[in-house]
């Protein structure tokens, strides 16, 4: 197994992506990590590392970064030897059979939706899922922000892929599929939720589907994957992130009084409790986030990612392109069940 | 001042709702409330208050009643008689100065909506507010659910009426302006966006405009007034209740094992700290949502509200129907400062 990382993606690049392709390399026999980037910098960071497997850790030469805050499409076509074109190069030339980066998540998705021979066959537009926690487990919502104009058939796609993706990677047997919308009733919402709701009900996976999410209840868990457009996909995402971090820094200053009146013991298990709590909803705990709907596998880290979670992604990112995923994504897709209903 | 109460409106509607308005004419005896609903269930919760101003109470007989999950547009028609479009005639007729319920939001928006007579001068298309918390304090979330359609221009409304009601109700001196996008660039996001974008941007409002404000940034305060359309607001709205309803619930499971460890008073001291953080998420304590740019005022309250919340709710009704918040909206967006600069 073959994975292409982008060495240079991330807050911190290329140290913790370089080193979290080490852990990775050294715990699977199997797994081949490209180094993609600047092969000085590169080479200077696995000189940290002696005992690491060099062989399979080779760097792939690339002169140019795309910054985290650049506009993607023009940094996409400003700098053609970039390390995310070229991660993505790899994979369409079968030299690797995944792409991880903890880049501009907006270059990586442009560089992916640009080709779309790298798409499986069905797939329309891949979308971007993200797992996080709900009373019953860990669900998956999707597309938290690869297309800002879907059509009925993507939100369809992407309930497809989402539940597959589940499946097999969060291990949920047979995952209930729900629409995210502003009311539970099913004339509530816009056209393109509407016009969706159908085709779920008139396709193979209509036992599934229970119908619209409201925004307070995504974390009940009746739905395990949860469908919607990339706009409010992203906005819910990262206001969820916000509102945890802006909820324990606030939980801080209320318990930071209490602290002192509790025997050091209690007062260190309350401060691990509370990280404990926080860090299930760090999602570098399950490994980036994956864009759904490509040959192979790609997974979009978080920029922030430490090595860890770089770890973490090149692991999800072999078990993906390794797995049946793709294939059965292609074959619920092309089986047309449901492609003319609408 | 005259306030028209929806006293069936809420999920243990007219109990709660009644005690609210016996709170809010004891605490302010300028203020009439006028009970609209069925005559004697009104009269008999009346009867559980002996202290009441009664002549400032006066009850207004409407024979039908919305249920909370009926289809709005549906029940508004064949329920003709009805509390909600009661509230709303006695607004039409001056019988009333504001409006009041805690009933079916849809049909609160729609009964409301419908009549263009009610709105104020050159307001496109009333909007509800949320209030919710920053780092700074209090900011405004607007719409929160009435336009699943809008128009730049809307968007734009909404961030003058946003922060005229910021201004007057929360104290907030010339509060800046957001809107919420999934990134901070401005070439970000939809087409709507970025055309309200340049709105915000030629308007007498430049200088308030702060541009792009991200999920996960909407807590920071950068931004007081942050504006985005219907569907997404309602979302974002109503996830971020789930998910402090959610990370509430698991926190009580991390600490219950603390708290047999502590003293009783620090256990207590715990429990109170906790709450209060609890506390501060929950609307109701801002009095429930206005639908701004309707002429006078009307508040929508939560289906839960309890007589706490009808009282604090009437008198943000009462405060914005005397205050001068109407006269500057119409003036704001009649100046003709931005209209046609599209």
């Amino acid at each position: 197994m073959r994975i292409a990382l982008d060495a240079m993606g991330g807050d911190h690049a290329p140290g913790p992506i370089v080193a979290g392709a080490v852990q990775a390399a050294q715990r699977d026999p199997a797994l081949t990590v490209l180094l993609v980037g600047d092969e000085p910098r590169i080479a200077a960071e696995l000189e940290r590392h002696p005992d690491l497997p060099r062989d399979r850790l080779p760097i792939v030469h690339a002169s140019e970064v795309i910054g985290m805050h650049e506009k993607p499409v023009e940094a996409l076509r400003k700098k053609r030897d970039n390390s995310i074109s070229r991660c993505w190069l790899l994979l369409a030339q079968g030299e690797a059979h995944a792409v991880v980066s903890a880049g501009n998540t907006g270059a990586m998705v442009g560089a992916g939706l640009f080709n779309a021979k790298m798409f499986l066959p069905g797939v329309r537009r891949p979308g971007i899922a993200a797992v996080y926690p709900t009373l019953l487990g860990p669900a998956v919502l999707i597309d938290v922000g690869a297309n800002m104009h879907p059509k009925p058939e993507d939100l369809y796609q992407y309930g497809v892929m989402g539940a597959i993706y589940a499946q097999h990677v969060l291990g949920i047997d047979n995952p209930t599929i729900g629409l995210l919308n502003v009311g539970a009733e099913e004339d509530k919402g816009n056209e393109l939720v509407r016009d969706a709701t159908r085709m779920f009900r008139s396709s193979q996976f209509a036992d599934r589907f229970v119908g619209n999410v409201e925004g307070r209840d995504i974390h009940d868990g009746r739905a395990r994957v949860i469908v919607c457009e990339g706009f409010t996909g992203n906005i819910l995402l990262k206001s969820g992130e916000g509102a945890v971090e802006f909820l324990f820094s606030e939980l801080k200053k209320e318990l930071g009084l209490l602290l002192p009146r509790l025997s050091p013991e209690d007062g260190q298990l309350l401060v691990q409790r509370l990280r404990d709590l926080k860090t299930r909803y760090e999602y570098h705990e399950f490994g980036g986030a994956p864009l759904l709907g490509i040959r192979g596998a790609c997974i979009i880290c978080h920029g922030s990612s430490d090595d860890r979670a770089i770890r973490n992604a090149i692991r999800v990112a072999a078990v993906m392109a390794e797995d049946r995923i793709s294939a059965e994504i292609s074959t619920a897709l092309t089986s047309g069940t449901v492609a003319h209903k609408l």
